[in-house]
């Protein structure tokens, strides 16, 4: 196991009904908030009235910044950092998921930084200073509502970045699983696939000897896969979606990425680069790169593929090699019967623009910690894709 | 899943040599600290000089508290109260395991209480205000370094009771593997035998639906068998060592507790009257009493019993009741193979103490969650030990 710094200090409530606490929670730090969301189904599902009553109940002034993106754009974060500046607030509350936390995120760092706020993702700029910010989450995936990462997409230069600092953690993350009832089912699959590729980004990056922090990211895979099951026959089942929810946050919060390497990455800035130019969801984009990613990838720690196939799918007595291979076709399968695209075919992106892609990743180029990749391993993958 | 509220501030700094990192931490916030050890260990292993050392080059000035016990006493918190007002420190620095970290935190806390700190431990005081707590950890076993509890015995009285507060989290504990590679064998085992009990208090408290939690529960029992194994033969196994030390931690501090009911904790309660009479160590009244706990209570939760066998020790195609009672067994023999007692006799206790303890435990029934203990059942369950 390698040394690690552990301090993660975000509170999180959870449980049906926890929405009405925000307002006291917020009002211990701020009187005025900016409140960030997306295209409004926090209106149609009732939770942007109990925020905005938790908030008007603690006495705790609002302004708005709805219609983030999937895939959030830079453009929206200067909008917000320019409204929060007029209007001197004092917080940011997010109500969303990783899109909208992403934005929020950012505008309470921009809010402090002179320059163009996106130095922090090119690494010009160390965020160190940050508005306080709240959560109240309504899609669980990213595991932002308890982690210091932001993603954001440039969409002019179409580099989608991300940045990390220790004072991006949420104050206060809301998490009720029945604010995620009314979720559409191929949303709760795009989140399973990228809670997974959290834990399998962190599990396959090459560090010996981590039993404690292997057997939890198992645990978290499995209980993942089995709740999404029950979702897509029963959205409403609040024990699965609890279940699933707070797999999803645990998956990036650092518990089993302490004592790691810091992960592999190369499927998510794959990814990144596809749904910068395509604009697919990002969890589709990864159930479509990660079992490619593993099949090239494999022979570098074999091993610990078959170990990935036999704990997650019980696969017996094979030698390793024969084990990772099944273990990959089965969670490809896995993908694909809960709806979600495996190959680019299947997300409607061209064969041809398979170039686009490894152009854009290769602003980025060499990544990944298992194996470095070069521009022309990213085409190998993609090619496995097609 | 329960609701629940998880927030857990301890800063954690993991690896080897890391003791170095100290003084400049406490140096934020205190110029002068109190550090409390045990009977001199630290010296022979390097540990003391590495603390004060730090400590030094940060001019961060101390007084000390030696001597603290296992088991550790109400009088000695005294002593160390009395010390830190006429010395006037600003934190303490707890060098040990749960018992010194134990006394340090209830000195902390009753630094800023004018009554009596015994107060806390009855429910008369509620606890709101601490001196900051640093840890050096010297032995892994309470999980007392990531979380808010302590436990005293009060000698006069006999009781053996514990303290939670949110001001009681460590804000730095300093994990060095290395630190314990000269441990006594017999110290492994008990740490072991106490980190599993926590994750089995908090597992058979019956709350339906807990399938991450239980995960992860799962896998904390087996890296710390897996891990105790190896110590057992080689003290110095570096990532062992590490394992064991984090699985330990995360065993109290919150991660599979959450979301659950609380926690039976009648083994606990029923040990804490075994040794708060006999001065056994508190793992070794662990492994006696948990397997027959166990076996009293099997029917109130057949199939979450019969579910730890199976993902435990592997037991195969029986129905849950076999289950149930073959993994009891196979707790029991693992116990006894790692050098730990599993009777009453093999720990010198006469079976005729066992009204000692039941009395004693009697000051504090019913309790219990699975099932409310009254005293004639911690009679059986003693009886059960013989």
């Amino acid at each position: 196991m390698k040394d690690f710094i552990f301090q993660n200090p975000t509170k999180v409530v959870f449980g049906k009904g926890k929405i009405s606490k925000l307002g006291s929670e917020v009002k211990k730090v701020a009187n005025k908030v900016l409140i960030v969301y997306g295209r409004g189904s926090i209106k149609d599902n009732g939770v942007y009235d109990m925020v905005t009553n938790s908030l008007k109940s603690s006495n705790v002034d609002w302004v708005e910044l709805p219609g983030v993106k999937p895939n959030p754009i830079l453009s929206k974060v200067y909008d917000g950092i320019e409204l929060a500046r007029k209007e001197g607030i004092d917080a940011v509350v997010a109500i969303g998921g990783g899109s909208v936390i992403d934005t929020s995120k950012t505008i309470a760092a921009g809010y402090h930084y002179k320059g163009d706020i996106w130095d922090a993702f090119t690494g010009k700029y160390k965020v160190e200073k940050s508005l306080a910010i709240f959560v109240v989450l309504t899609i669980s995936a990213t595991g932002s509502e308890m982690n210091g990462g932001a993603v954001i997409t440039n969409e002019k230069t179409r580099q989608k970045y991300s940045f990390w600092a220790t004072t991006s953690y949420p104050k206060l993350s809301v998490l009720d699983p029945s604010a995620q009832f009314s979720l559409p089912k191929i949303q709760t699959a795009n989140g399973a696939a990228d809670a997974i590729a959290h834990v399998l980004e962190l599990y396959f990056d090459n560090t010996p000897n981590t039993l404690i922090l292997d057997e939890i990211s198992e645990g978290i895979i499995r209980t993942v896969m089995n709740s999404t099951e029950i979702l897509l026959r029963n959205p409403n089942d609040y024990d699965a979606r609890a279940n699933l929810i707070w797999s999803a946050t645990l998956a990036l919060n650092g518990i089993n990425g302490t004592g790691r390497s810091g992960g592999d990455w190369s499927s998510h800035a794959i990814e990144h680069s596809l749904s910068a130019l395509y604009d697919i969801a990002h969890g589709s984009g990864l159930s479509i790169i990660f079992p490619a990613w593993m099949e090239y990838v494999r022979h570098e720690d074999v091993e610990k593929f078959a170990r990935f196939s036999r704990k997650i799918f019980e696969i017996g007595d094979v030698d390793d090699e024969k084990a990772a291979l099944e273990g990959i076709k089965r969670l490809k399968k896995w993908y694909k019967d809960i709806g979600l695209p495996v190959t680019l075919h299947d997300a409607n992106i061209p064969f041809d623009g398979i170039e686009r892609v490894v152009e854009n990743a290769a602003m980025r180029t060499p990544f990944g910690r298992l194996k470095r990749l070069e521009p022309n391993d990213v085409r190998k993958i993609l090619e496995l894709c097609a």
